[in-house]
């Protein structure tokens, strides 16, 4: 694995700020259909906006989605996925003030603008402008792409991100600078999986020491929640998967306990709250499954219980909790990015990775250049995959 | 009014304890069906059980609900309803400690044993043994019960309570002391719709000055919520009942707007997010229906609204919120009895309605001999009550 090119790409490329530079990209141009590998044309930024060089990116399960257009309202082709990443500084638009050409970054595809209504309250990371937005698919700034065909069709983007493409420009409230002594393959993980699920646990359920936990879909953002559960010192932390293959990994992020419901005679919260004396005090859905977050919620301890929703419900099915289920005092909750505002807390938990506190060792199971991204997205079909890293 | 009769009843009746009273209740024999006055026997106190002598009485929604046998596995007939109550200890079995003949009390549907993983942990106030339980109809300590007819028939309990009766037993964790100096005919509202309405306000919602407010459904229990948002220093607190009736108790307890959603073109949330922009910070939904319940989670804020959900939800409707539905800030939870324990909480609240934090004064609107009970019950149907205090 190259670690060290970014730093000579960077002092060795031309200037090219200001101008249109032809990349590479993987175009998506209808859902279900194998990425293009395409020469496009990224415009430079505009006011307030950032172009970045994608070094590392990966796929996460919402760009799946995405790719399979679950949702209708979702469709718009020719388009450019992908929000998890970590890239370094090509050039930045009129106005951005702490971000310059060469600096670190990772995406963020939920942003913070730092001066809304949202981003000054405490209780929120949904940012006015530049929450995350799937049906987004245009800049802000002038309802335009940056993205364009060498026949200059527009290509739209996505998430605020579009990290499946050499270069990509993002308004700057959805940039995060990043230590430069930090790994940067790694950091991409900050970008989306490991800060969704490190954030869940720590601003949301706000995990005690000693406490019990459920896991309920041991992807990255499952093992992520587990691994933000362990180093606030979870005594017991269960993870539930249909794939049994998971178990593995969950295991090195603490892991104490394994249910494959395939397995059980039983629904698998009567199990969880045989193995806790009632159930967990925390639960997070991982999957995206409304049946599974029926059994995340029952399988809290009544009285105190918490659900934390992290899972994407592409389907259009209403929860399946009756209201006076509510009154056994388990309380459920949803989260977009962990509840993390990432410029504020994204560096600090990049030193918190750094310093060992959190261990993304076992997050990145597959690497592949960025030319073999269908192979990546097949990876993470078949669940072989928690994340594989391609190198742009 | 007679207020002073109980302290004369206390001291000049004859000594009753161990014995058998013979005593009018108001029985239910059927849903549905007139309330009886019968003279019934009401047995002595076991462990930990008390007797008390019931003085005034009123009658909640929640009556109203087990009344009309909305829920099938909540008739067991004979019965007697009633939860909200104020009375005299005339006297208490083995081994109760806290409280002896000639004690001010208020009886808890809710009870607070003390001493369960649940009373000594913060977060909840469910009681392992004496939470609220519709389906209870009997004592934990025999399984039987305290009531019978003159022939002997045994006659069952409701909500840990059964106040529709001259003399009531309760387990001791469902009796709270209060302070004798308290009026006791307005301390009954303490022991369901005050508390409830109070604790959803203070314990859940944590309301904070300066703050926007909706309540759905302006019954006693809506009231209450919005009396402890005023108390609280809430500056916009929008009513929303269906009986523009209501809006006359309303405006007493700090309700700053009303709306009727019959008089309205638009879901109501439109127009409460119009006029706060962008939603209340809290709403408490005080009614008991799904429809309503979806317009006050709406009706809030994105971001950090929260909504309160108090009313009894008799239909088997799940919940009409979607997963994703989660993911704009907005959450929902559930409150039992405001979130109180009732033994430790009450005693302060009494304290507080006393010094005038708290105003009981709008919530008795009419005041009925126990014989009339059914009136009492006419009048809470035809919503031209919020609380008829029966004088037993
Ligand atoms: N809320 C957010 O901000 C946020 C951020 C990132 C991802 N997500 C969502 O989180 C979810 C997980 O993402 P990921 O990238 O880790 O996905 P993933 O595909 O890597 O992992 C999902 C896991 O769930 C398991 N699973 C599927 N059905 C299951 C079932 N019925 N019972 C138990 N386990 C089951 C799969 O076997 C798999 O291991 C997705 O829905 C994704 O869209 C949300
Ligand atoms: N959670 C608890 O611990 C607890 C405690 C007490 C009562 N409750 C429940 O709280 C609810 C209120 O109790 P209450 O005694 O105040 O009842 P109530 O009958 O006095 O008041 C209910 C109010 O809701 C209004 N309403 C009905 N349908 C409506 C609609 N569609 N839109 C707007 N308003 C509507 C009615 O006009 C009435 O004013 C009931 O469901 C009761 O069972 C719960
Ligand atoms: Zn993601
Ligand atoms: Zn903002
Ligand atoms: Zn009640
Ligand atoms: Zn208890």
């Amino acid at each position: 694995m190259n670690t060290s090119s970014h730093e000579d790409v960077n002092s060795t490329q031309s200037d090219t700020a200001g101008k249109v530079i032809s990349c590479k990209a993987a175009v998506l141009r209808g859902p279900g259909q194998p990425l293009v590998m395409e020469e496009i044309q990224v415009d430079p930024p505009q006011k307030m906006e950032v172009r970045i060089k994608i070094l590392y990116t990966s796929i996460c399960h919402t760009d799946l989605s995405a790719w399979n257009g679950e949702n209708e309202a979702q469709r718009a082709f020719p388009r450019i996925l992908g929000h998890e990443a970590a890239g370094i500084v090509e050039s930045v638009g009129e106005g951005v003030v702490d971000m310059r050409k060469g600096d670190h970054v990772v995406p963020i595809f939920n942003g913070e603008c730092g001066h809304c209504a949202y981003c000054k309250s405490d209780k929120t990371n949904l940012c006015e402008k530049f929450r995350v937005n799937p049906f987004k698919s245009v800049m802000v700034n002038d309802g335009g792409t940056r993205f364009s065909t060498k026949d200059g069709e527009p290509i739209f983007h996505f998430l605020n991100c579009s990290t499946f493409s050499e270069y990509t420009v993002l308004d700057s409230a959805c940039v995060v600078n990043i230590d430069p002594n930090a790994p940067l393959n790694k950091m991409s993980l900050l970008s989306c999986c490991v800060s969704s699920g490190l954030g869940a646990a720590w601003n949301i359920a706000n995990v005690q020491a000693g406490s019990s936990v459920a896991i309920f879909g041991l992807g990255a953002v499952g093992l992520a929640a587990a691994e933000g559960a362990r180093a606030r010192g979870a005594s017991k932390i269960i993870g539930v998967d249909i794939n049994s293959e998971k178990f593995i990994k969950g295991r090195a992020v603490g892991i104490t306990d394994f249910l494959n419901p395939k397995d059980l005679q039983n629904p698998v919260h009567e199990k969880i709250r045989e193995l806790t004396g009632g159930g967990v005090d925390y639960s997070f859905e991982c999957a995206g499954n409304a049946d599974v977050l029926r059994e995340a919620f029952l399988g809290t301890h009544d009285g105190w219980g918490l659900t934390v929703l992290l899972g994407i419900h592409p389907s259009p099915r209403m929860l399946p909790l009756h209201p006076m289920e509510l009154f056994d005092g388990r309380k459920i909750v949803g989260t977009i990015f962990g509840d993390c505002k990432g410029k504020t807390q994204l560096p600090h938990f990049a030193k918190q990775c750094m310093r060992g506190v959190v261990n993304l060792d076992e997050f990145i199971t597959h690497e592949l250049p960025f030319e073999k991204i269908n192979e990546a997205f097949q990876l993470l079909i078949d669940g072989k995959s928690l994340r594989c890293l391609l190198h742009l």
